[in-house]
């Protein structure tokens, strides 16, 4: 993020509590300076971006919330816990914490794997409350978005169940796998030699870092327990259609199965056609999350998000660019839920 | 395999019963000249190659070794059920065919992906029983070694067996994986925004062909059940973890993942040593695979295989070359079975 950022013309001050990793860090070139503690990065900054494990997140978040910071974001795997421990303990400072989490990554552990192209392409999500001052929204997503991804805004307990289907339980998945395979004992050798690319694909994730996962584990418990018996659910039905011979049902997966990995959602094309949607939001609390995690539910990339305030009262008008293509079905969303967006074609 | 035998110098001709792909194979250069029937294809031919799918494949081995072929192989995803089901259709001519298998593809389709260096650096299995002639052996062996795999000789229930844990279930673990995901109705658009690199590519083996799969399901059904239940009661030990919140098992298991996904082989690198194995096969019938299969149990690549037939008898010596650093081991192994190998490091 570092390097990315940098590379944007964004000044990156950074603090590590492993001052090898710190110098490290300035070497590469991801940070421009090392600062002395957390709560230094607070300094001048427009953003505080907090990249450690889940189990540490809120607590630092809290150190750089009470040392002034204006917007602070986490790339923890997990959201809920995180910012309802920050809303519990800083309940007027919390507001200026906005959730994030980058779908992407590597197996590859630290600064070895670090790599400015990261997040090219990928999805950013975000995850406001009805609390979420706009102004730190708005710092996050313009910041976020320097490095390339699409920005889905969801609530914090939707992104958990969704990481959960498809990042937490493929990583248990892949892992139960490849343990799998490894654990027959005599036929060790011969059995990993038959592994071909589809094997080494399908277990590429179990060569990440493990250290992350156990956090990750206790943190979502419960909606990963519940995708686990999904799979677990559709597993068992699969055994019954290769134990019935069933040609049929199993073609059946199969087909679905292909048509749905082959639609896997690319990003917005450059220069796809973008709209402006212009919605006031004077009098309603809580609107900004409202609005840009019901387009987030609709998978719905926020192309650029700010805020038009109005210069009498507290409300003014949101402003969202997102595809043109999603803005019909997006308009008639907001408008079930009472808002009267204004529509414009961009050029 | 067509591209790739004709850039080795070797000469190809083809049949297949759909004549647009057969001549599409012509035009890009997979074959030399297409025939008008299969039993052509034995005309003048070391080794006939059978590729179809698994359910039709040992009428078609019948068929060409009625013809007349010196050697026959096939590349099926499922082995015993074919060599048995030629070995009682044709008890004689059966020791002509070497059920094959190269653990290789990718998720195109047909000739479109084709790919002349889709062999380089596999494994490439060759499945001989008790009955196999040595001369139909050797002859397969060089042909698929000229392509660029390495090759391991295992017996047919012993491959399928194998198959069964490192292709068949992750392939429908995939397919299960992708399925669940795609099947949570409105969240749909949003979940697959948020599948990362990780899903992508553990997912991907499930944008495939789908019509091979429920051949391959019927027809190597036990092991598949088999090593299903394996990966399920792996999973519920998961969830089970997961449940109880148990950081220290959790990290157990990935640690033991990773370090099983980061050795997984990689074949021998160029320059490595090589031994050769000079083994006396006089009066033992069935050594052929009995020699080659114990080899494959151990995961140790046959890089050359020949025989050096005895001018007075029926039996002679079996000449293997394998890798140096498994030399000690399998001398041992084959020692333990009553041979008496003379070993020669190569130059």
């Amino acid at each position: 993020m570092g390097l990315a950022l940098r590379r944007s013309g964004v000044s990156v001050a950074g603090f590590d509590r492993d001052p090898v990793h710190l110098q490290r860090a300035v070497e590469i070139g991801a940070i421009d300076e090392a600062v002395a503690t957390g709560a230094e990065t607070t300094t001048g900054a427009d953003v505080v971006l907090v990249a450690i494990p889940v189990g540490h997140i809120a607590d630092v978040v809290i150190q750089v919330l009470d040392a002034g910071a204006n917007a602070v974001t986490d790339v923890g795997s997990v959201k809920a816990p995180i910012v309802d421990a920050v809303a519990a303990a800083r309940p007027a400072l919390a507001e200026r914490f906005v959730g994030g989490h980058p779908m992407a990554g590597s197996e590859q552990e630290g600064l070895d794997g670090a790599d400015a192209d990261l997040f090219i392409g990928t999805t950013w999500v975000l995850t406001p409350t009805g609390h979420t001052d706009t102004a730190a929204f708005t710092s996050v997503r313009a910041l976020v978005g320097l490095v390339g991804p699409e920005v889905l805004a969801v609530s914090p307990e939707h992104h958990d169940a969704l990481v959960a289907v498809v990042s937490h339980v493929p990583q248990l998945a892949a892992t139960t796998l490849m343990d799998v395979a490894a654990t027959r004992g005599e036929e060790h050798a011969t059995l990993l030699r038959l592994a071909a690319g589809g094997f080494r694909d399908m277990t590429r994730i179990a060569s990440g870092h493990p250290g992350i996962w156990p956090d990750i584990c206790v943190a979502n418990r419960d909606a990963i327990v519940t995708a686990l018996d999904a799979y677990l659910a559709a597993l068992e039905r699969v055994r019954g259609l290769v134990t019935e011979g069933d040609r049929d049902g199993l073609l059946q997966l199969l087909e679905r199965a292909r048509t749905a990995r082959r639609s896997l959602p690319r990003g917005i094309a450059s220069g796809e056609l973008l709209a402006e949607l212009r919605v006031p939001i004077l009098d309603r609390p809580g609107s900004l999350a409202e609005v840009t995690t019901l387009a987030g539910g609709m998978g719905v990339n926020i192309s650029d998000v700010e805020i038009a305030h109005s210069v009498e009262g507290g409300g003014g008008v949101l402003v969202l660019v997102i595809a043109a293509r999603d803005a019909d079905a997006f308009v008639g969303a907001l408008a079930g839920l009472g808002y009267h967006p204004a529509r414009t074609e961009l050029p």
